[in-house]
């Protein structure tokens, strides 16, 4: 095992046979009634804690990385931050490799504390999700802890949401959006001394939604190193095709996550009559078969 | 008292004297000796914690509000988690506006989780900052908490950072910056049913760094519903004629910020031969005299 980001992201992806992700955004409302003992917020803080668990066992065998999503233990507060690090470890425990979505950012001094508290040390997750904003200055200590630790960013790019094209597609005499702008400042910054792996892959990678495969093909040939984390297949709207905008010819490149499709599949009547955790699994299995296929 | 957000904001100005607030950013390093005990984490957390309380006695008979900075809590992950919201609440007794600087942003799902971790109950910061670059409805679930609550957002316009100008300046054929679209997209949002107070401004502020003061003026124009948060001030650099630009006329509109210069003040060595907190306190009076007479 190699101590660099990408080249231990597209290891595990191979063995693992698809280049999917598994986002961990655990709503109590949705929750299966089975992990459900109460209202109160330490019996959610308890229940949150043992449907993600039983997400962690059920896809650990099927997909290589895992990516919690911070907000939903914030809710929380401290007894939901302390749940997020505990799951991160269980994660790693499995072999998973975690992204932990918490796309923080902000001036550098700022930004070495955020990057002290979710990137370094063994008990962080693998990566974490920036917003790159503020520019090189905000992500260099990102950078820097990812260098140390063998870790990876994914800086946002280009959004998933309704509202993203409103404001990231302001675009300049010659037409080029903003999203592409950052794009080429990551592509620059990512390819900085000692972030390359041996895959040609850099540590920096970004985070490209699946919701606008054409924005995907374009923003494929100006950050030709960046992995792209692609959020927006299922409940999002986004298919595999579309995902598959996201990678190079040889079907490397990109990790298509998925959340809700995979989490709520008991909500799902493709999978009743299954406990809640087979039909995680079975809505993981479909995923990963359907993204593979999609890239193949 | 009123419960709109930015009515309250500008009777406590008006109450305190002067449009300042002082941020909460405890570097542990940095920290007065005499806080220190030692060197492990619950050491450094309780060391935080004395120091805050202490900066918030210190300054809460001069400035109306105060700014903590979570990324340097979340170091200390749920232990720091637990003491930011415990200042909050202590900062609240005290009689301060409380401004939590988070910096959320994301997909409308995830910025509900977000906005009801982070400004809802009443134990949440008055108001927070928010990433603007997933858009509008990416905002929603923290406008919605905001009017909810009677709170306020800020949202990044500008920053201050030395590298805030390569990704902010990118401009369109018509050499307007990205900050100025974003910041039009801010000043509709702002002006929607029920968000202006009594005062003509929006609970929907932005913030805008002190060292671009040209861009604050042009700023200013655009969203002339918005009260500015203002960074830069003193250990970033801009002076209090720098953070005048950020004022209307009448010399309201703006809060200006100073963190480092204020906390840090017994390592200045015009506060020499004073302790900590009256070094802090002594600090906090110049500051706040310095930018009332820039604006008055």
């Amino acid at each position: 095992m190699t101590s660099h980001f990408a080249d231990r992201l597209l290891a595990a992806i191979e063995a693992k046979g698809s280049p999917v992700c598994v986002g961990l955004d655990p709503s109590f409302d949705k929750l299966p009634a089975e992990v459900k003992a109460g209202e109160s917020p330490a019996e959610q803080v308890r229940a949150v804690g043992a449907f993600c668990r039983g997400v962690l066992e059920a896809v650990a065998p099927i997909v290589p990385v895992v990516k919690p999503q911070i907000a939903y233990f914030e809710v929380y507060r401290d007894a939901g931050v302390k749940l997020y690090f505990e799951l991160v470890a269980e994660a790693k425990r499995l072999g998973l490799i975690v992204i932990g979505d918490v796309k923080r950012g902000d001036i550098g001094s700022t930004a070495s504390a955020y990057a002290a508290g979710h990137l370094a040390g063994p008990d962080s997750p693998d990566a974490v999700t920036v917003n790159a904003y503020f520019g090189a200055d905000g992500l260099a200590p990102f950078v820097d802890a990812a260098r140390a630790a063998g870790g990876g960013l994914f800086a946002l790019v280009r959004t998933s949401n309704p509202s993203a094209a409103a404001v990231q597609d302001f675009a300049d005499a010659a037409s080029k959006p903003f999203y592409e702008h950052l794009a080429e400042q990551i592509a620059a910054l990512g390819s900085s001394e000692g972030l390359i792996g041996r895959c040609g892959y850099s540590c920096i990678g970004a985070v490209v939604g699946a919701t606008y495969p054409d924005e995907a093909r374009r923003l494929r040939r100006v950050m030709p190193q960046q992995i792209f984390l692609v959020p927006g297949y299922g409940a999002q709207g986004a298919t595999a095709a579309d995902c598959a905008a996201a990678f190079k010819d040889d079907g490397t490149g990109a990790l298509v996550n998925a959340s809700r499709s995979v989490l709520y599949a008991h909500r799902d009547k493709r999978y009743a009559g299954m406990g809640w955790k087979q039909a995680v699994e079975a809505a993981g299995r479909t995923f990963a078969d359907d993204i593979r296929r999609a890239v193949s």
